[in-house]
């Protein structure tokens, strides 16, 4: 009998072409998916909680799966990560779930951190992992921007036009501006988020910290549903997912292993 | 007139055979020289504090070179970064200094960190940044084997034979373990190091660590002075090169930027 088994899974979307997988593009999705062929000689679709960008990172992506393996998880987990080798995504947790569990449909929230580096040069260890802006950001006016992003509105003015959608309407739990080191690490909590829509988000509040843009002109530009009065979509490299929320959540107490968070 | 520059460097070591130039390998070394004769057409050498092998970082490496521009330290230092460009080092600081500085023979001691990440699978974003060592390492005995190292010591047991020194004396003036949320970092301060020293006095730490050796074993492999009784050289991409000091100090203060430090 086929079991449904979810992944907790890292990746540094350097190495990919997105999660999703794309006749002629390696993809994570395909990595995992030839991994489980090469350990069980199964074929199998492994579906994530969403889509992520070439060049976008996970740190907490989950997707799902059916297979018909007697593998206990832990001989799953642990033949899973060396199929994947060094390819730049690792399984941090695995677990048989409940039959109904659906990494996507079943999903109530999603976080993702934005992470911009802000010196007078780049340092070479943040190459395509975070979004380098020349110049200081002032955290004061980007904290009032993004509270006006807070709670549910039609976010039609940050996507990418070409994508369609039945509403733009989400509802963002909260925008957290971490101050670090070396620079900030906007956090974004929200209920769903529309294509290139936490990357326009950022790129709007870069613009407000440079002060090109004023916070109290957010209002108006949510209202406006134009995409052309927001900021720029900020580069991929500078976006993780950092967790998928489910109702009731889910507990990878046991397995879940440390492996993955640089930032 | 020749005027003297000093250097501040940060570098992804794994973008490079080490820091020395050599026939027919990419160094950091060689990186820096062809940037200085692109930007200023003067055949330069530049000399480093010491040399890092393939694989080994740094955060604060630190060089001069003799030159005739009269371009100006500014400019200097941003052209300098801007030919380098993305090639995986940067110019932290630059300043013109007194004519017989001299960043091998001046220095008067440096610092190391030698980066371990525990965890059950390795991070796909630590690859060739840290020492992957899979199961718990116990810090108080590493701690407890640390302290033995500090000192003035005979440290032939740590260097790779081979290497040809008129003394293996150097003094430790502090190993201290810093706990990390994925793992630990030691970092080393001393006069000077000799060839491997800090790598295999990181791999002896681990085998303390993970119970293979015991902390009271360690002033009797120093006074052995055998290089087998040691632990095993630990992998370059965990090494970090920190700083490097000189009497006085050197004031970066008003050029110093902030890139580099992922650690």
């Amino acid at each position: 009998m086929l079991r449904n088994v979810r992944i907790l899974v890292s990746y540094d979307g350097s190495r990919f072409f997105g999660w999703q997988r794309q006749e002629g593009f390696w993809s994570v999705q395909e990595a995992i998916e030839e991994a489980l062929l090469g350990l069980t000689g199964e074929t199998v679709t492994v579906r994530g909680s969403g889509r992520t960008d070439a060049g976008v990172h996970a740190l907490g992506q989950v997707a799902n799966f059916h297979l018909d393996t007697d593998l206990t998880d832990n001989r799953l987990w642990h033949g899973l990560n060396g199929h994947l080798g060094r390819c730049g995504a690792v399984i941090r947790a695995l677990q048989t779930c409940e039959g109904n569990f659906h990494a996507q449909r079943s999903a109530c929230g999603k976080r993702y951190a934005y992470v911009i580096e802000t010196a007078r040069f780049q340092s070479p260890f943040t190459e395509d992992r975070a979004h380098f802006v020349r110049g200081d950001l002032n955290i004061g006016p980007m904290r009032e921007a993004a509270a006006h992003f807070v709670g549910e509105h039609d976010f039609s003015c940050l996507v990418t036009t070409g994508s369609e959608r039945a509403s733009n309407v989400r509802r963002i739990f909260g925008v957290h501006l971490v101050e670090r080191r070396t620079g900030i690490a906007i956090v974004v909590g929200g209920n769903g988020f529309l294509y290139n829509m936490v990357r326009t988000l950022a790129g709007t509040l870069i613009d407000v910290g440079l002060r090109r843009r004023r916070p109290e002109s957010i209002p108006a530009l949510l209202i406006g549903r134009e995409r052309s009065a927001a900021g720029e979509t900020g580069p991929a490299g500078g976006l993780y997912m950092i967790s998928v929320q489910y109702p009731g959540g889910i507990d990878w107490v046991f397995r879940r292993d440390r492996t993955g968070e640089p930032i």
